[in-house]
């Protein structure tokens, strides 16, 4: 049984702080971005939930997001929400050309991708503070997730999406009750938009780490995948990388978790992939700057991973060299040639985006970054069932002779 | 970590015994029908699994579907296939009208339907019992999953499906490598050329129940389902049945469970759920029919159960008459509208078929039927984003005045 959503449990917030300037910010509060223009992280005192929550507790727990309660910022139980946030599996790819190489394959999150993880998070709080009504630019998979979580609260929601979002994630989010627009622009155009409207006090400003929730909800990536590999880290994560919620959130979960003593002072090779058509994090890394100056003309198979300008990139920044990782770009036929191989070998459907983790994979066995035995995770994203797949016209009429050679 | 997957384990299986004579086959080998033309299940020696199976030894297990290896058939741990087959989540849903209806969200599946469970164990058989060609008929869900399953082991698969299967499926299906045809007919006549092939020795049949292995993937619902309520039963299971595998396969695991001593004789009341277009086994269960005449014109937006004739029809009729249930036929607009209400009010997107057990849960409230106070679980057989949505148009221009009230 499943206790996690419904038993009472002990929060350990402190504070949260500004990710540049480390100024402090009082817990249980509405905040956007900090005075700094920054993202905010949210603080634990990490020695209490050590010693409130041995690991052997934690490990009887059902292994679905909420029981990481006590590192999330939900005070109360029943402001949790849920769709049924499952432990995502690892799943084993032979067309990586690697032999420790596994997929975690989180499309199978409610609304079909990772963004579940950040939006569960995000509404949840917002319904613990009371918003009433939230509003979000979006590529497709986090307004997706987001109207899914604020439909189950009751939350109104408006989302803002680029033009030549697929047609399936806008149905999708209109489906679930929020109000979709499709805008003549990019993600950071409709973020104008929805930035301008919470100036106005329309709405609360749900835009990637500008809400310092969803942070926490995408953590739980690098809780889980720790506690699956038996409290180890691997060699190496690759991780589609656009705003860099996730990955800045995995690096965020390691540090706590070695500050509670669970893991020690090992961390994978962070390795950033975006689209070579929208690469600003790898000129960055690759010109040694701290900061990644915006992408013009971005375009990419990839929509998830077309932003053009993240303002986490420094935290991404760091993060990668902290680890010894790289930023790297792979070109959109690498990654529909990624995509095409894993389904026919590996009968595992990535998304453009989890494809791109593949293909920048194959690209760093080919040059030596990465070597053929190490323990590799790629993040797919979301499922493929979402993209555009290539048309299969095979027909046969019933009524005729059947040349069973030819089928 | 998960072992599931990789440990030896004892197995169990006796033989097989035809369904409607009783009549023992060997286990181990090659089947499809019986010699009577019925479906054949597989035997175990139940009270050998209960003493090599202490209750706590299983629940210290992951919790996916190769958790219950002892209660089916795969031998050798190297030939079971995986991809991820994890526990599906409960998730409440208010459209509903119940207080404690329950929708077994099997979307989360590979391949994102509950096809996953029943190929993924025919496969692991086929792959055991040297089989290099596959061929099935399906209405979209199974042959992706057949595809899938099959790819990771190399094995060769054809699939035929009827001319109206949704492009997402045939698609899905080409890209896991699987010879995918489109047939002028349905299900059944789709079946027909795979039957003429198999007799002319150029593929193994897979299709539904001709097979005796997939209902003991199918059954995992059943064992899983009672595993989540704590080792209850509900008091009904909304199913959606087509060739009622699934429902058969969760029939024989409670019986199962219970020869080990699991559970007791209570059996939740098993409601066949089917579109009005095509309700073969409604119209047989209020004739006292024991089997299901062919239903002709068969049409329904659902086309999961658009199945004709099932030839495992007395299974199903029997298990919902032991069971106190009943078999119910809900129209398409009724279909429509609980997707339609569950993804506004829950944020949870049910495929058509899933909408049609929502659809029947709701008339069967109305009629009655069920009490709301009742736990009921519904099966979402397929995640939602396989089937059309609606468009919705709202576009808005960047460059323009924008006028906040509007949106």
């Amino acid at each position: 049984m499943n206790d996690n959503l419904d038993a009472d449990r002990a929060t350990f917030v402190t504070h949260l702080e500004c990710s540049l300037t480390g100024e402090h910010y009082e817990a249980d509060r509405l905040h956007n971005l900090s005075r700094a223009g920054r993202p905010l992280l949210v603080r634990y005192d990490l020695a209490a939930v050590a010693a409130a929550l041995p690991r052997d507790t934690l490990e009887r727990r059902a292994t679905d997001l909420w029981r990481w309660r006590e590192l999330l910022p939900v005070r109360r139980t029943e402001d949790v929400v849920s769709l049924g946030e499952i432990e995502t599996p690892l799943v084993p790819v032979r067309a990586s050309g690697g032999a420790h190489v596994l997929v975690k394959d989180e499309g199978r999150l409610p609304t079909g991708s990772f963004k579940a993880r950040g939006l569960v998070m995000a509404v949840a709080m917002a319904k613990e503070l009371g918003v009433t009504r939230i509003a979000m630019p979006t590529n497709g998979n986090a307004g997706a997730a987001l109207a899914a979580y604020a439909a189950r609260c009751g939350i109104e929601t408006i989302v803002f999406c680029p033009e030549d979002t697929p047609e399936v994630n806008v149905r999708e989010i209109a489906m679930q009750g929020a109000r979709v627009w499709r805008v003549n622009g990019l993600i950071d155009d409709c973020g104008a938009i929805v930035g301008k409207g919470a100036a106005e006090g329309r709405w609360f400003d749900f835009s990637t780490l500008k809400e310092p929730y969803r942070i926490e909800g995408k953590k739980t990536m690098g809780l889980e995948l720790v506690a699956q590999l038996g409290w180890r880290v691997p060699d190496a994560i690759f991780y589609p990388t656009g705003g860099g919620t996730g990955l800045i959130g995995m690096w965020k979960a390691f540090d706590e978790l070695e500050r509670m003593g669970w893991i020690g002072a090992k961390r994978p090779r962070m390795y950033a992939v975006q689209a070579a058509g929208c690469a600003p994090i790898v000129r960055a890394f690759e010109a040694g700057e701290e900061h990644a100056e915006r992408w013009e003309d971005a375009h990419t198979v990839a929509a998830g991973i077309r932003v053009p300008r993240a303002v986490g990139d420094f935290l991404i920044l760091r993060a990668v060299r902290e680890s010894g990782g790289k930023a790297l770009a792979v070109g959109d036929p690498a990654i529909l040639a990624a995509v095409d191989e894993c389904a026919r070998r590996d009968g595992l459907l990535l998304c453009p985006e989890g494809g791109a983790t593949l293909a920048a994979y194959r690209q760093a066995l080919r040059s030596g970054e990465v070597d053929e035995e190490e323990q590799v995770v790629l993040f797919n994203c979301a499922t493929g069932l979402k993209y555009p797949m290539p048309p299969a016209d095979r027909t046969l009429d019933r009524h005729g002779d059947i040349d069973f050679d030819a089928l």
